[in-house]
Formats: C-alpha cells, structure tokens, sequence
C-alpha cells in the first residue's frame, strides 16, 4: 500500500461541491473516478474538508491510498489528463501512511471575494459576491476583528452542524480593499460548517449599515445561529490553503 | 435621432464572435437584442471591429442610434439587466452624430495571453492559451520587435482577407515575461483578419525553436501567408482597448 497527497485546485461552479451525492456530481466523485480510469484500482479520497456546492478551491489538500506503489509525476500528468480542466492536480507526492488529510489539518485559509461597483466584469462572474449596495470597509473590518482568538462559533454554525464541540481559534481575520475590490481573508484551526459563509453574511449587513459593528461580539457571546446574517454565495469563496504539522510540511 | 457610444467587456467562449451569422450566438446579435428589449426600437451596432469566435475583450467600442433620446445612465443599467453576464456595457455615453466605432479608430491594443507552465489553472481555462513545449521568450521579443512601424501585413493576414491596402502601422509590440505568463501586446493603426493570431502563431514557432527569429523579417518582406506559422488558438486574445482622435476622447 502507498499513501498519496495531493494539491487541487477547482472552480466549484459546475459542481454540487467536494462530497460525493446521489445523481449529483461532486470533485471527490471526479477526482475518484479519474484515480480508477488511470490506476483500475477502486479508491476513496479524503480532503482537508468538503467545500460547499459553487465553492472553489486555490489548494485544496486530499489523500488517498493504492495498491500499487506508482510514480507521481507520471501519474499526476494521468490524472490531470482525464480530469475536466476546471478540477487540476497541481501536485502529487508520497505521503507518510499515518497522514490524514482531514485530521491532520493544523490551519486553513479561506478568501471571500467582494466586488462594490457597479458593473461586474464578465471575467468575474461566478468567481466573486457582487454586493451592489454601498458597504462600509472600515465597519466590516471592525467587526472582522472581533473573531481573532478562540471562542464558539456555534453562532455562525449551520443549524445543521453536530459537531459537540464548537470552539475554534481564528488566528487571522481581515479586510483587504483595493478600489471596489474587497477580500475579507480568515484562517483559524478548524471552520464549522458554513461558518465562513455565514460570517460574511453577517460582515455584509453590518457594512451595509444594517446592523451595528458590536454584533459581531454579541452573537459570538450568544451562539445563537437566528442572530446572525443569512449564509453569502458560495461563489465568492475560495479555500486557499491548508497547513499541516510536521518537518517542513507546511503546505501540500 | 441620438447617437451612442458604449465601452462592452465580453468573454468570448461561448460566442460565433462579433458579427451577427445565421443560426450562430454571436455578441452583436445580444447586444442588438438587448437595445430592442429595452427600446423597443430596431437598431443595428457597429463595433470598432470584430473579434472572431471565442475571442475576448476587454474594452470594445460600439455605436448604435437611436429615434428617441435616453438618459444613458439608466439605458447601460437596463442592457446589463437584460444581457447575459458574460457581456457587460462597461460605460455608455452619447456621441456625435458623425462618430463611427470603426471608421474612426485611430488605435488598438490587443494581447494575447500564454501560459508556459507544466499545469494551467482551472480560473484561467478558455481564457489563455497553454504552451506546453518550453518557450524561449527572448527569441520571441526579438522576432516581434521587428513588426514595429510601417509595413505590409499581408504574410500575416487570413487568406480570405479581400482588403487591397494591407499596409498598416505597429506602434507596439513586445512581450512581457511573469515567471511561466507570456503576455504579447501589439498596438497598431488598424489590424488585418486573423492578423494579430496569425503572427503569435510564428511567435510560438519561433518561441520553441522550430524557426529561425529571422522568418518575422522574412514572412514580412515576402507577404506570403503560406510562409507564417498557424493562426494561434482565439481564447488568449484579448482587445483591450480602442481610441479615437478628439479633444480629449482617447478612450471610449
């Protein structure tokens, strides 16, 4: 047996996110389907973390195992052969067998692209959150503040979310503007389900004037998930990347 | 009547090109489409020149007229409201009843964009050209920088081409080098069919060794089209932009 890393990169657009569903198509289904189609060994892939339906990815981090030990330049070039050019392995290496791309995840940063003019650029669209109405940068960085440290974010955690234990530490958490580019980036240890998203939406409204910079603070206080703003579109947000412990393995 | 001009941004991939072809999708045919929709009047739009299929821009020029008079500010929102988000009416604005979007462009810049890495990103599929071979990008600046000033393009235009006067001005052309990004810009006077992807396409040949640097001077002189390389793939060209004489109108 032979255990394998990879790095990915996707436009989530066409797709109905990382886990693989019933009649609906998935990367983890694409990226298993092209393992067998090249290697004719049945395989499941496992990722730092699912992304959502229209999420996309700058460096996703997976791994998976084979029987047959095969060299992974050869391979990846296989992989990258057969796979849709909107899903590519940007590299592929032997990894230790105790590596776990899920469990071993130390750090993730996710990018949340805001474009505040008036005319989106055809070349954006689907690859960024038009927000037509005037946000208020300094507000949302404000409030984007709050979050650094660990607390529970059972307050920005879909209502489907069962995982027991909802603390996590944020160890970055800004705004970047650049003309009528916002790029509100966070990393932290681990994200709840939908946490970014939903993190974002309440960042929104609160740019937007719609509620004061100190809810951030409150719902975080209360964790409760119906005080915070609605989950923003996945097409504005991107994985970017994934840390691990280890020598010198801090990314994939 | 009221004569307008507007500034479109288009992703060219899922379009025949400009010009409007039987039973074709075709960027003129939305555009119009949209107008009627909004107007209700017929109109007919001249560009500065087509793009073929599958060919970008990022700043084309059009005018169209119209029987009644609008406000141009409400007249660009309705268009984009009704226009698929891969075209997009950057700025409209009226225009002198004598302004013609082709007749009178003084200057265009195109570039065509080259990725020469071992793995092209999913986020710029359609939207570059992938060079696989390794390119030699210092023989590709020399044979470009030999197009600059007056010449006959008529080694470097499409076969099919019927224009009598294939004399035009390059006032641009160079190659700009960002670790495995090629971007090549050619600025000129006025552009014959096929002409800009027909001269990347000995660009790549010259790039890759396959032909001497000389050949640009050589395909020049003799103004034989069999002797240039292959008309270059549309989906890295892009148009950037278009100017006009006027006061202060170097842009539309």
């Amino acid at each position: 047996m032979q255990k394998y890393r990879m790095l990915l990169q996707y436009l989530g657009t066409r797709y109905a996110g990382w886990q693989v569903q019933k009649n609906r198509l998935t990367i983890q289904q694409l990226i298993q389907e092209a393992i067998s189609q090249v290697t004719r060994e049945t395989v499941s892939v496992v990722a730092s973390g699912r992304t959502d339906a229209g999420v996309h990815a700058l460096g996703q981090v997976a791994h998976f195992r084979l029987q047959d030990a095969r060299p992974v330049e050869r391979l990846a070039k296989a992989l990258n052969g057969v796979l849709p050019p909107d899903v590519r392995v940007l590299r592929l290496r032997i990894a230790p067998p105790q590596f776990h791309a899920q469990k071993d995840a130390r750090r993730k940063r996710y990018c949340y692209r805001i474009y505040n003019g008036p005319v989106l650029s055809p070349f954006l669209h689907g690859r960024i959150f038009h927000a037509r109405l005037l946000l208020d940068a300094e507000r949302m960085r404000q409030a984007g503040k709050v979050l650094r440290g660990r607390h529970d974010f059972g307050g920005f955690a879909s209502s489907r979310s069962r995982v027991a234990d909802k603390r996590r530490t944020v160890f970055r958490s800004d705004l970047l503007q650049r003309g009528h580019y916002l790029d509100y980036r966070i990393e932290g240890d681990g994200f709840l389900h939908h946490m970014v998203r939903n993190i974002v939406g309440t960042l929104l409204e609160i740019g937007r004037d719609r509620r004061p910079v100190q809810d951030m603070q409150r719902i975080l206080e209360a964790g409760d998930r119906r005080l915070a703003g609605p989950t923003a579109a996945p097409w504005g947000l991107y994985l970017v990347r994934v840390w691990y412990a280890g020598r010198k393995g801090r990314r994939a």
